[in-house]
């Protein structure tokens, strides 16, 4: 049995530390509220505005440390609110996303892209990969069991050494399975 | 291939038409909007609030005619918006399930239960469960494709002379599927 603990991502924003200064004043820094599964990845105390154009979200929690590219990563059911039709993307590949507008403490600014749905994945450390014979980029098929069980195509994985074995869902996903961090999901193909 | 039509149910309630009346003032029916995929069941022109503990939808579209009792169906992203947690029931099976405050331009009322986050299930006219030879309350696994594709598990059939075939699943579902209105499942077990 393959088997994998299960954490459901909230809608969340990457900013760059160009975006984190302009946002929260020179000088500033992002700040850990607690630790995320990935080593070295954490909640930051900080939270902005996103605004779209249909609707907006005034707290949304900053994941640091900051990245290269500010990413804004929404379940569908949030893209719908905002207003817009961002695509399924893995991290980091924001190439023709949507735009939106970011509100901070310290100022405002429109991105041109960088709102994704994030595809869904799991993270392997290489020592799971290998043990499992699973490859980086492959895609699987795991079963999330319970009264909404349901088996979901196309997850992703992602290997690396810097990884622990977790898989990431979303709020839509998660609702629509019943699932909640924590559950454990088993990888069936 | 068992291939079925695929129908998203957004949040909606049923009223009693005792509930109508209350809530819309007397001698008040249901009007019709639109039609739904089932024969005789129409979207209402009339919406309600309906309020929870923590939040609350300002209109909630109304389906009739009229029922038995009064049922608010969500998502579990609208459970969680209200303050609720409702369980996964078959639709009309409410006992022991929250409560809810409903609002309309003549009056508001507060029901002991009768909120639900309805189970997935497909209809079936009774010649299409015959042809396929699927049993009333038998549970189906049903796949949806696409880069989001996955097999949902434990989805209801419901089979009768008054239903027409579609499959209904709620928003969260939908959107862990990337599935829209129109689409099409395929019944694989």
């Amino acid at each position: 049995m393959k088997q994998v603990p299960v954490g459901v991502s909230a809608r969340h924003i990457h900013l760059s530390q160009e975006h984190v200064v302009f946002l929260f004043g020179k000088g500033a820094e992002l700040t850990e509220l607690k630790p995320l599964s990935q080593p070295g990845q954490f909640a930051a105390n900080e939270t902005v505005e996103v605004i779209g154009p249909k609707g907006s979200f005034p707290k949304v929690r900053i994941l640091g440390p900051a990245r290269k590219r500010t990413q804004l990563e929404v379940s569908r059911t949030d893209a719908f609110a905002l207003g817009l039709k961002p695509p399924v993307r893995e991290s980091g590949n924001i190439a023709g996303t949507p735009g939106i507008t970011i509100k901070g403490p310290a100022g405002e600014l429109a991105i041109e892209e960088g709102v994704i749905v994030a595809a869904r994945h799991i993270h392997f450390h290489t020592s799971d990969a290998e043990r499992w014979g699973i490859a980086d980029k492959q895609r699987l098929k795991v079963r999330l069991g319970g009264e909404r069980g349901m088996v979901l195509e196309n997850v992703v994985a992602r290997v690396s050494p810097d990884f622990a074995l977790d898989m990431h869902i979303d709020t839509d996903e998660a609702n629509a399975a019943g699932a909640l961090t924590g559950d454990t999901a088993e990888i069936v193909d």
